[in-house]
């Protein structure tokens, strides 16, 4: 069945739905070994067909509105907004909530609270936000037990168009991890940053409905969720080479893969060029500061399986130049102009956002469906 | 009017038509001085309403297929697809043509314009190509005035289903240039590939009607054109931060930009948490290996101002980190939460390609327009 592939154009997204269903079976089991609920991320799949199979009870992370509407019109109405609101989306987080969604928002601040609390009295509503707390330095939050989650914490309880619902935090520093054992230490991190945080507000007479850890290297390897409401994460459904990097997957788990073509080929270069470019595997180098370079990605054949050492040195618009990762020569007779290759990607999310929909396809590469992703901000 | 913008929700990508305009007019007025056509490049714009105002009488060079056929239902048919051909795109090509557009291929071996004359006969076409030379050594193509330009040359000429058209060659070489002394030698060499090669092959009695040469500094510095037929040049519709680096264009001349809110203020950091990551500004870190490094983009007032030294130091999908280049602290509390900046992309390419639409601004901030972008490759 591989000739499924063979006629296809190029380049293209490729999604192993085995790998797929793997990869959440896996999560679902961990957490659920901890008890402890998941609330899926859907910004790297942006397609219900995606994040609808690794759904529990705990209702969905968004990053954008436009997620946020995607997945209301799709029949989710708990929603948690996990990135900070900026005032001039919240008359279309108002109608969300006006239209049956439970559209739960994020501040770290005052300023944003109070202009949560303005626009709820505005539209008779009160806004459930939750506060972000920052559990690794590493961007956006309030510190653990502070005084600000403290202060902030009671005016969103005191709101009339506003109420509190908890804590958030995302370790987004294990991406910078260098161990498992790193990782342990930052999942514990982000575990106390919010359970004791919470514990200081309940002293206050404040409770946290939630409590929300995650990050998908945090969720493969904490070995406590006590106190916590819920994980959040969303690249573990696809892997990638990043979380390969971290051992958070092996190189087979990865769901994703980039279908291109050789295009030209440079012996005298030691290089073959493909028609994947960076507008098609996108500009991220996740892997630069791991211990294994991937480049641009890791060139696989076209059943999946990674061909010594080749990964995509470089990367232009719609150009990708391959060769070996330690530079040598290789056999470019192997791959002659028509060749078709799959590329590995470093960050799904990244390279997942590049594309419009997934070819989903089984292990042996026959090709299963196409399904759309919600891209974009939507309108404004 | 500066109220228009404020108005607006954010991330969202904005264009200055009164920049937009002005760099068109003054490579249009640089080229018509050597009296050489241009073929603006559409893969940049992937928009007719910008695109259009560039053009001239030797039509579009193009991507993808789906940037071709876009053309085409535009009413463009003379059309350069600009990126070595795979045989898994000949049937749209061939579709193409048949559909009315002199889509022109591009080759750089005897397998690919075998290819292409299989596919020209099974259709009972001839597809007309050009060869590319590789005139910087940078990527793909053919040597300078090569056996194989000529071998390539003489088999398109006499094949039943191709045609030779001509030569191109892409001095991209010219993007890591650090002097327009550089970028000058760069031109000449870029001019001298396809011209000296064009003469041997007219020695062999092959004429080309396609001379092409073409990068944006190649264009906007070369001091000769002469035996070119065409120059290909796209960024320099919208200009960006690599090409102020190149001294292509001057920073007020950058006509795109990222309309973006503050959503985080960290004084203990001294840094600004903003709504526009990647997703909004793309991965490209292009100025990285200039003078000046911009980070992930400049930092501007909303009337398009930079302010003192802001950059976007890191970026993660949907939240951008803004601090000063030098690191020192800044007053944070001139942009509280719901401050809206614009941010200057290092790489107009790869951040328009993050965005489907473009919102076109004029100097005042009045909203004219919103036009439309062709991303992706389309159907296969």
């Amino acid at each position: 069945l591989r000739s499924d592939l063979a006629a296809l154009e190029t380049p293209r997204l490729l999604l192993s739905k085995t790998r797929l269903d793997r990869n959440i079976e896996r999560m679902r089991a961990r957490l659920a070994g901890f008890g402890v609920p998941l609330r899926p991320h859907i910004k790297t799949a942006k397609s219900v067909e995606v994040y609808a199979r690794a759904l529990g009870d705990a209702g969905v992370t968004v990053s954008t509105l436009q997620e946020a509407e995607y997945a209301l019109r799709n029949g989710e109405t708990d929603i948690l907004y996990a990135v900070g609101i900026s005032p001039n989306k919240l008359a279309r987080a108002v109608a969300l909530q006006s239209n049956g969604a439970d559209l739960i928002l994020t501040v770290d601040s005052m300023v944003a609270a109070q202009s949560v609390d303005e626009a709820g009295r505005a539209a008779g509503l009160r806004l459930p936000a939750v506060i972000e707390i920052d559990s690794d330095d590493h961007r956006a939050g309030v510190k653990p037990s502070s005084e600000d989650a403290g202060r902030i914490a009671r005016f969103l309880a005191d709101a009339g168009g506003a109420s509190y619902r908890g804590l958030m935090t995302h370790a987004g520093g294990s991406y910078d991890c260098r161990s498992i054992d790193d990782i342990r230490a930052m999942a514990e991190r982000e575990r106390r940053a919010v359970v004791d945080t919470a514990a200081m507000l309940a002293r206050g007479g404040i409770g946290s409905e939630i409590v929300s850890v995650g990050s998908t290297p945090t969720a493969t390897f904490g070995k406590s969720f006590e106190g916590v409401s819920e994980v959040r994460a969303g690249v573990y459904m696809f892997q990638d080479l990043v979380m390969a990097g971290l051992q958070c997957c092996a190189i087979d788990d990865i769901a994703l893969s980039v279908l291109t073509s050789v295009i030209g080929v440079r012996a005298d270069k030691r290089r073959l060029i493909v028609d994947a470019g960076w507008m098609a595997l996108s500009r991220d180098r996740g892997t630069a500061s791991q211990a294994v370079d991937q480049g641009y990605g890791l060139v696989c054949d076209l059943a999946g399986a990674p061909i010594g050492g080749l990964i995509v040195v470089a990367a232009n618009q719609e150009h990708g130049l391959v060769a070996r990762r330690d530079g040598a020569a290789f056999d470019v007779s192997r791959f002659p102009v028509g060749t078709m290759l799959r590329i590995l990607p470093n960050h799904a999310c990244a390279t997942a956002a590049q594309h419009d929909r997934y070819t989903v396809i089984d292990e042996s590469g026959a090709l299963l469906a196409e399904w759309p992703r919600c891209n974009g901000w939507g309108a404004g």
